[in-house]
């Protein structure tokens, strides 16, 4: 990998970097010149943050592009989200921590339910309990047996969702997926996309016949549709990119394993933002990067909650005080995208982001909002250049050039 | 081509955006600390979409750049202006229909007036009946046949101005222009710049000594010069990069070409600003990408006129009520560059932009004026990112990435 121009200028040291991802935190307003959720939110702490710190507008990805919450990630790390893009299956293996291997070929699993034409009528088997889930892939894991001599893994991930993994052989991503998004439609052929891809498809082909055998006997979850076909990759770390020692302190699978894929520990299993909070405390000592992910920020948005969006904001705002006993040397907040509640998902409206450091310049902003933001002293910038502010402020940045 | 990332988040639906198009817009004020032109105009309308939109400054192609027409309208479609960089001859063929063919080297021609020593007394011969200009490209078409088996094409432009094109062999276009810019000098030899150009290069010879002969009965036309060499080159449409069904209303030649380059159907021929904005509305229905242009803000402003310009501006804002009846999804108000009177030419100053749609987040410009706009929302951007702008709040780019 060629090196980005602040890989080469980095220097370690000791200081200290939080950052405090309140996922999906960009906004929009119920009302035309309304406030957005982070606007309406009443959050002192933040706000205090937000005026003696520096405030901005990250871009995920680019003007007008949404993301997923992959690529928003790999650029809140400091990893170009265009060219680190990779598909959703290696996330979710990684996700569960599946011990991933050269060669191989990921896939996210939804199981689905059939009619009798073999017309896909719900595409997640009604939200499948995950302890049927679970039963269904030992299953799978027990009966089915590849005559090419690939292997095939079935791991839950939860309700409908699950992973399937092929090891063996040198397996092309360059296959169609089976999942045509809607209902009405019958699973689809994972025929190649590319010649070189055949002998991939051919397994492909008697993968998915089996376990349509073994599903047939299953009621609601009787199809499988495969996506986010993803071959295995590995990535320069955090720790050989920034020097960092990193520690990431997420609950779900797929921060976990964005992650485990940049070379981050990961704390022990926290459920509640108190204990994602507790979490930094207790390792604050063994690293020096800290990525806290807070979900609820972002599902309330998703549901179109406005008010329960806010409330979570707020939450985390009373906790705040926690995060600074702690005296990092640089601390920010921000989100990985916006989920406004009114769109109930993900957008292309800039985060609003908040930088509290030693070395920041006054700037405007007096509150943490977007229009605030607005006036803030880093501007509209792109998010994955975030870190390596973070880094200067840290002082683990040389002088480029003499 | 290799695709840009909005092309490949492309998804079509029914929503229609609008660029209202105020050529050279961007001003200065007359006099330190005054207002510019936008600033000084009384426009209601637009300051009320600009309060409840989105504004922004956009910079066509880079900071401290000045463009010309060519490069801030491809800029304004979302086509990299350095990339899509085209001489000047082209856009002249495209903007007089001229039958484009591969292979083609197109011209921009003036004719002038040289005195007995051959030297340039006037670059613009003038600036000739458009008449004339006919009558002598008529006689230069009769009169002028190649020995090389090339052919020439004589097409009136308007005044002095002209395309000649050149058809036959593959042509290059790295040939030195004749055109010595200044008055005092003769013509220059239509020499080759590279050595591959060498054929073209005699054709151009023999075609310039030819149009000599036949000119040398003229008084004040009495020589050409030529400029702006392009070959015939092919861009990828708006509609393969974005899917829309692009409309062009636009009563100059030049922006006329541009739209037919892009692939943008024409309205038929306007005169005014009310007939550009009643064949907005007859052609409303059949498209979902109008491109409204403006000329009369840039001749003000190229004139030196300030408070002509501040007129048109005003004008345009009386018919903002009547684009708005229409109820687009998107519209966007800027300009191509900026053009202050008091520079009587373009300018590298970004250029205000108000964009309104319903997912449109609050920002802290009020009106719609320079100074307001740096409060606004989209910040400072580039102009060739503002199409996708668009285009996500008209929900026609998907997500990227999981």
């Amino acid at each position: 990998m060629e090196l980005e121009l602040i890989d080469k200028l980095v220097t370690k040291n000791d200081k200290k970097i939080i950052f405090l991802i309140m996922d999906g935190l960009g906004g929009l307003p119920q009302s035309p010149g309304g406030q957005t959720e982070l606007e309406m939110a009443q959050t002192p702490n933040l706000d205090r943050l937000a005026a003696s710190g520096t405030c901005g507008l990250l871009d995920p990805v680019g003007f007008g592009i949404t993301p997923g919450s992959g690529p928003a990630h790999f650029a809140l790390f400091g990893y170009d989200p265009v060219k680190y893009n990779v598909g959703r299956g290696l996330l979710s293996a990684a996700g569960l921590d599946f011990p991933l291997a050269e060669g191989d070929l990921y896939m996210r699993a939804n199981f689905a339910t059939v009619n009798a034409q073999g017309l896909i009528t719900d595409r997640r088997a009604g939200r499948l309990a995950t302890e049927k889930n679970e039963a269904i892939c030992r299953k799978l894991q027990e009966k089915i047996n590849l005559s090419s001599g690939a292997q095939a893994f079935f791991k839950t991930e939860k309700e409908h969702r699950a992973l399937v993994a092929l090891r063996g052989g040198d397996l092309c991503e360059e296959i169609a997926e089976t999942d045509p998004q809607k209902t009405g439609l019958p699973p689809l052929e994972p025929v190649e996309l590319i010649p070189q891809a055949k002998k991939t498809a051919a397994i492909m082909r008697e993968l998915t016949e089996k376990i349509k055998n073994v599903l047939a006997e299953e009621k609601t979850a009787n199809a499988i549709l495969l996506r986010g076909y993803a071959r295995y990759r590995r990535f320069p770390s955090m720790t050989e990119r920034f020097g960092l020692k990193p520690l990431a302190i997420a609950s779900y699978p797929m921060y976990k394993g964005i992650a485990r894929l940049l070379g981050m520990e990961l704390a022990s299993e926290t459920q509640t933002i108190e204990e994602e909070i507790q979490a930094l405390h207790d390792n604050y000592q063994r690293h020096d990067f800290f990525f806290v992910h807070i979900k609820y920020t972002d599902s309330r948005g998703e549901d179109g909650q406005f008010a329960e969006k806010v409330k979570v904001i707020e939450k985390i705002d009373t906790l705040i005080p926690d995060v600074c006993a702690l005296n990092p040397d640089v601390l920010v907040v921000t989100g990985d995208h916006s989920t406004p509640a009114v769109m109930s998902g993900h957008s292309w409206h800039p985060v609003p982001v908040l930088l509290s450091a030693a070395t920041c310049r006054p700037d405007l902003a007096t509150s943490f909002g977007e229009r605030s933001c607005i006036t803030g002293g880093l501007g509209r910038m792109p998010m994955k250049q975030l870190l390596g502010v973070a880094l200067a402020h840290a002082g683990k940045l040389q002088k480029f050039g003499a």
